[in-house]
């Protein structure tokens, strides 16, 4: 099939009208007609075989949906609604166009439940891997954005869920553990989204610094530290971890999955400590409940790690893909 | 070097405030607020290394040259106004960090011509080819932007520049060509964009269809017929060819490269006899000239050519990379 007709059954498929789009699928460009009142956030991120991922570790619509995921994970991350997604797929000869469908599947799955809407993209032919790229907009209140230059010396420093159950998932995955923990996988192929989390921090926090958790705690930490100019204290006592990864990979890996392991797609803020009760009450209403794991205690960027016997400086390790 | 060194060097380089941005590079993403008079344009597209373009006919610069170009063509054929960019790239590790530079470098060039600034993107790891994919995010007047579904029975069909230049320079580019014709090759690897009168059409005209022609001639305006359910008829002797091409490659192969090369991204055009005349003045006084191919005579999608000796039906014959 050319590409002017697998992109016209992919649209087929799953175009819709949308209020603020004036143009979707089928020119040259869309145009989209954002309220007044609004800030457009736009970022674009790219999932590449081979390297953020293996067709042994992830179906077609897994693939899908996480390309879509790391998006509306950097738009939640800024307290963004997540509003419209153009795709660029670029597929090799040992693709089948059924294959892109189940793609286009996975990223449609994640939409709906996301209220995010395909505008435009396009498809071409590529010599070895599938590359996906999907460019994500969203919108935000005048001025509310959450940036990672908000953190202050006093602030509590905290993160939605649990952190290492993607490592871990795709562990057991690339070791084909025959018996693999649901959730560790399920954790790797389709992490959870925050973004109504995220919009109740813009609405009720006045001053919070916000990172998603894409490359590693150990990097976003440094990020933020680093943005903010401030001096952060980890408790790797209190770093929240998914059930049952200790008993399986032991204290030692699990921390290194939960530090370094990346795409938890969790969401790693600080706020004041004015500010917390009333947030962590809140996360836990809508269901979103968030973990004290440390403070900000100086000026200077720096992060360092309270053990159980130690304190030592934080070793920036992310999830690197170029390295 | 790794990722985020690499991206800080990028960024260092070529990073720019803008009075629209009030989140550029180095957050999760970056932040926009357009004027609310406008509607905002998006597009994305790719270049994928051994299918758009080869190291051996494409210097690094080029290559990012003609990433960014091909999505400020999109724009301009909506008649809007470019503003800012998005880049994801996947390198591969036959790259040097100062080659990916100069991608960069070649980028910038062309969005200081354009006043287009870079807000965001990223850059991970490819396993074998070089693949950037690039977000442009425009600019039009509410209700102004010029859709590829406003042809109209009576309406004059015409093109920007000339067509078959840059196929003709990627043929003698292939062919090591000792003495290639500057002006083909500079039209493959460096093609003029078409911002300036594609605005002067949303200022000057109520009523115009438009394509920029990437896929090629008989692609581009097949999609004019079909979004406008017109019956389109072109002059083959009216096809507006670069100087020394017919002498170079002989009217046939010629024909072939103004039809089916592509890559020209020259827009192409109709709008009512009434307009034409003004339209026409006014991009000759601007410098970027049009020529008349053809008249849209009647309804149905479909398109024939005249040529001295015959009457057919145009091949939809586009350059598609999925083929």
């Amino acid at each position: 099939m050319d590409e002017f007709r697998l992109i016209e059954r992919i649209h087929n498929t799953i175009e819709d009208k949308q209020p603020g789009v004036r143009v979707g699928i089928g020119d040259d460009a869309a145009i989209i007609q954002p309220n007044a009142e609004l800030e457009t956030i736009c970022c674009v991120d790219t999932l590449c075989e081979g390297v953020h991922f293996k067709r042994s570790t992830m179906k077609p619509a897994d693939i899908g949906y996480k390309a879509l995921a790391v998006n509306i994970s950097d738009v939640a991350a800024m307290g963004g609604k997540p509003k419209y997604y153009l795709v660029s797929i670029a597929v090799p000869r040992g693709w089948s166009d059924d294959e892109v469908l189940e793609i286009y599947d996975g990223m449609q799955s994640l939409a709906q439940q996301q209220g995010v809407h395909l505008i435009g993209g396009d498809s071409v032919t590529s010599k070895s891997e599938l590359y996906i790229s999907v460019t994500v907009l969203g919108e935000v209140a005048k001025g509310r954005a959450l940036l990672r230059s908000s953190a202050r010396v006093g602030d509590v420093v905290f993160v939605t869920g649990s952190l290492g159950g993607s490592a871990a998932g795709l562990e057991q995955l690339l070791n084909q553990d025959a018996n693999p923990n649901k959730a560790f996988v399920e954790a790797h192929q389709r992490p959870l989204m925050h973004t109504g989390v995220a919009q109740m921090f813009t609405e009720n926090s006045t001053r919070m610094a916000l990172n998603d958790i894409s490359d590693g705690l150990s990097s976003e930490i440094w990020e933020i530290a680093e943005s903010s100019d401030v001096h952060i204290e980890l408790e790797e006592s209190n770093i929240p971890m998914p059930e049952l990864m200790e008993e399986t990979f032991g204290r030692e890996l699990s921390l290194r999955f939960a530090f370094n392991g990346g795409e938890d797609f969790q969401l790693l803020g600080t706020v004041s400590k004015e500010d917390w009760p009333r947030i962590a009450e809140e996360a836990k209403r809508i269901g979103d409940p968030l973990t004290i794991i440390g403070h900000v205690i100086g000026k200077g960027a720096d992060v360092t790690l309270n053990s159980t016997t130690q304190k030592t400086r934080l070793v920036r390790e992310g999830y690197t893909h170029r390295s």
